[in-house]
């Protein structure tokens, strides 16, 4: 066994899941209980509650869902559209690309405009899309508000204003998965029917919850709604809800876990939550240009405040970096994935993170990276943020 | 805030969720970790094959979805049959009439075969209509093993019987969500194309794991149904399974959990753990007789030794003695539902209980039925069953 | 490995260490800290506040060494008495017997009153004892509040009053390890100088904390005592605590533990804490009434309410009944001690308990003693302990 | 509340406590148990043995105490040395110092050595004191094997040939509270009579274990030895230890936490553990190094691989960067004591780390010191750092 071990912490960058802090953690630490006690609705009733007001949203529903995040892709789709109805969904990134196929594969005709990796969805072409659209024939715009796979965030307020210039009525239906409690997302400014989250991300949880905040026209919609749907029906939900409960056994620990977080995420407060995110991709960012290299995403506007996608240069494969930071420093970093495999490693930089922690990663992206033969400055990325994260320090 | 503190422990004697060992629950604290990180599948692939023993499968594949219960039932149904196909399936209880629902919204034809509460699947009668059913239009029977509503254990090797004897293809589709873990199960011997269970039961987790074992002839029937899926579809899983990962992120916490309830099973030695669930069972039935009540399961064939559903004398509100066990003792008993509703309280006897926790359960249950004006012994239970361990113990 | 596995949980009844909530199971899992930073003050500084108020003490200073209880015993005396110094100590069980033992090897000259085991500290004794030392040798009086061997309580209240009738000086140091935070103790009221207990019991956390709580009378004489003491020096701890500080690196997890017990002892009320202990002790004892059994404490006026030691029948081994219960029923019961040792078995019923919890164990014990020999009514003690539970509920 | 809440994880960086690992966090969650089950010794008695180990020591008798370091400190002069025994004891440090001060409150006389701070024990000195002591009036030699307040470490084989070469029967007391665990220790080769640890530097653990490693003749000793000692008497815990018991009741969290970080430190291999320290402790000095600066050590052989005191120019307070390392970048510092106050900070290297959060704090302390006004390059310790870990990685 000598050897064995892997001394210190694993540095998880991956984006998602993302580290639980030590006091959420403790939070899930419950014994068992029935779920159908007259106690039970003390928990969740507040939950709905503290849930919606991450989404910003006034009087949207929130489903919790136990699954994954793709779970409550599917649970927005299939309670709100019929079989064979049009959606527009921009495409530039694997989880656009996924989402876009669980689409189709519920029954829905996509129609897909697609954009370069490393771009983000295009108001402008959504708006045209929606202008030759007379008939009214598309029902809902899908939007990945943060493209993970490139690191491109997509200006979901200039999607809706283009759904409005254009004079139509399709619903607008945005993953926010891994933009929601980390980079600002506003349900009822942007008039979000259907926005889409996971526990894994800025809820700094496990995986196990999918959440859904739903508009009133959406929730008008799923009445009528004919995708075929059981384990996912909003109106199981909705009914068991109501008085507290869940149509079958919830995830308690998630739940427990859930309240914590966003106990965390007000303590800190949800505008400084954004900003400590912006702030520490900024450092990133300074140290990828200290570094001579650049990002997926090619332009400031699609810069990503959770992850960053770093090109390796020419001759370099980013799976050896990502390979020689895990096995020699301890240290995940995300995969190129898709037309990108290979091209580029990815930071995450989100959820329960500090400068330190950040400056750590930066340090083992050094190494690895010069591990692999590529040509930078040792400390020079490390500098560029230290200095960046001195010169914006708050006190 | 005096007074506001339950000193001491709940008695959760409900049928689900259960208690969750002590080193179940440490091993479920865990830092997040990347999911695609190359030590991974040293955690997960002999997942499968250690969660597989528990079916009693050889050749199955098991399917290991963040969902509850509910969402196995979907997976199994949806991945395996088209919309229109026809199968037979009796109704007995809550659960067996909830799957029946499920089924129906997913788009299949459900042949129903109603049978008493208190009693369960008859395989005189399912044998009966498969002959009947000439065109062999029936694709598969749904059988719920253990109703957890009524505490009935139905014979599924009989009902395997009596498919084989009309020479039917049909498939056998069982749940057993009540029953796995806890309860004898032969996936092989049986023949059960789809069995399924969940978390937090048998397996002694937090709910948050939908779990099926697929036949080898279910996966082969896969690969034609027709059945609208995507979040649960076998394919996606399949693929990402065979090298240790997921289709989407797992719920990490719940993974280590499995591997320690079990090696639990695995050391407690199943057989061991079917016959201290009976043991436990019959101790909480000499209970019941002692105290001069009756049982839902109206004959000892149907009796089920993880849940016994207890009939509450004319004149009294069996949601009454529930209300005071929880609110007076701190006891969580399980209610009647639909048809049983304040006829019964539910013992729940399954997962990590010993003696003198049931004990501790029959005693709260004798004060609380007191307190709602049923007439028993005090003690009386409690002597039956003690005296029960007594005679059965082992060393 | 198969059988090696005990299913469920153990029933804990020895008289300490006793269970640990949930929730202050979780309070004790932090990351360590640095014990000297600028914020430490916050966890402590009011933690000394807090548990003062257990004591029942408005000017006492508390001490909180990383010690067992037997620490807090040496602490107590070596910061203020000095070698020679003439105590008066009652002895009637192990625990009084261990402490005068000490007291001895720190260099006193104890003055022993042997009473009764079963029997406690004889308050016209000790003032006889006092009347007579017209000289005033003796600089204290040693009692153990609850003597935890013969389940025995001695009357506080009575002990100051034999001091003060006797007009004698001498300080009055209680062993309140097994009643502080059960039993009412009242250190201003009966003019306690030195208070002493441990973590492990009333305050339902893991062992580890060594606890005094000083009068300014026990502080004055701190300055001039001379028995040697450096790890346990009160001046130490004086200077450090005042600002949240401590001499050296105390146990972390004990003191977030201890917070968060303080706030369960809170939330309950003191005082509701008392009774709830008064009357799970007066079930315990209505068991033993009903078994036909008698206790190791002579009068009721002795009875402990955190422990019961029970006295077995002529040719029954004691030691036999604790073996049975602990290997085949998972029950921990408390043995006999030096003179009683195999004439009884003790029944903790102290800190974090309800009427469930210690029904079960109640059953085990009738199904230990059966297995044993003894023979009493199976189910008796239980129904009695009912009975008694039902007719004091509150609600 | 909003903006309480720190992100993240505080980067511990003092020299102890350390971080606890995540498996020996779980480890210590236990719920309370009988001391004195006749399955308590599955747990102690290999205790004793695998903690031998860690001292290098085949024969010694390994005691732990329910105490902090400083009682290991107190037991091991208690129980082998009589009041007025002369002890020689080398002075260079604070805690050199404090074990000094306690010497002579348990009644010793000691003959101080003082060494320069920032070096260690002479052992030309010490050879020459013995010799010069021709009545063998000096019983013990005293010396802290790693100074943690100068970050030095004495070289105590080096004081075992003094004192064999001075023919001189005093025995060997080493400190090895920061050392221990982290560098390499050899009781048996150097001949100490008592070693010295707490839980919480190399071991892992929360403070709340007093760990001492008595040679055969320290054990002789104390059977003559006649300082007063009561709770940390040897013999009382020989006796019950011998079967696998304690005294009084033991910290099971902590016991169950030794089992664990025992394992790590097996795991990684005890000599592979003591390169890991040496090379990350060389990184941190190359950081030094690279920032202009010195350490608090005078020469490359007083080096500790445990902590390094880091001076900072004239006219810079110490004390500043620490209070800045911790407000504004989450990174806790040692501060400089007693003669070094305000002239240094202390990087803790010691316990369960790797380079990556060695490097976090490395740019952590070069923010704040250039926050606080000394002018190092930002990055240029990181990068020494990062090249040296490159350089020396093992695979």
């Amino acid at each position: 066994m000598a050897g064995s071990r892997r001394p210190g912490r694993n540095f998880l960058f991956v984006p998602g899941p993302t580290n639980v802090p030590e006091r959420v953690q403790r939070a899930m630490i419950v014994p068992m209980e029935d779920h159908r006690s007259p106690v039970f609705p003390d928990l969740t009733l507040p939950l709905f509650e503290e849930t919606r007001k991450i989404f910003k949203s006034r009087d949207g529903q929130v489903f919790l869902f136990p699954s994954s995040g793709t779970g409550a892709w599917e649970a927005a789709l299939t309670n709100t559209l019929s079989p064979g109805d049009r959606v527009l969904a921009p495409r530039f990134g694997q989880f656009s690309t996924l989402w876009i196929d669980l689409a189709q594969r519920v029954g829905l005709d996509v129609e897909i405009q697609d954009e370069a990796w490393g771009t983000g969805a295009d108001p402008a072409r959504i708006e045209e899309a929606l202008r030759a659209d007379r008939e009214h024939r598309i029902k809902a715009v899908l939007v990945v508000h943060n493209e993970t796979a490139t690191g491109v965030t997509s200006d979901i307020g200039a999607v809706r204003r283009a759904i409005d210039a254009a004079g139509h009525p399709a619903m607008l239906y945005v993953d926010g998965v891994s933009s929601i409690g980390s980079i600002d997302f506003r349900a009822d400014e942007w008039g979000v029917d259907c926005a889409i989250t996971g526990s894994q991300k800025g809820l700094m949880l496990p995986a196990g919850l999918g959440i859904v905040c739903a508009s009133q026209r959406a929730l008008a919609a799923s009445r009528t709604a004919e995708c075929r749907r059981a384990y996912f029906d909003f109106a199981d939900q909705t009914k068991a809800n109501a008085t507290g409960y869940f149509p079958y056994t919830p995830p308690l620990p998630l739940l427990y876990g859930l309240r914590e977080a966003l106990r965390c995420l007000e303590e800190e407060g949800l505008e400084q939550v954004f900003a400590r995110h912006r702030r520490l991709a900024d450092g990133a960012r300074a140290a990828v240009r200290a570094w001579g290299l650049t990002l997926c995403a090619r332009e400031p506007k699609w810069h990503s405040d959770t992850v960053s996608a770093v090109m390796v240069p020419e001759g370099i494969n980013g799976a050896e970096v990502i390979s020689l930071a895990y096995r020699r420093y301890n240290l995940a970093l995300g995969a190129g994935l898709s037309q990108v495999a290979g091209k580029l490693f990815r930071i995450g930089h989100l959820g329960d993170l500090n400068e330190l922690m950040l400056l750590g990663a930066l340090s083992g992206c050094e190494m690895a990276m010069r591990d692999a033969g590529i040509r930078i400055e040792p400390g020079s990325g490390v500098a560029a943020a230290q200095e960046h994260f001195r010169e914006t320090r708050e006190s």
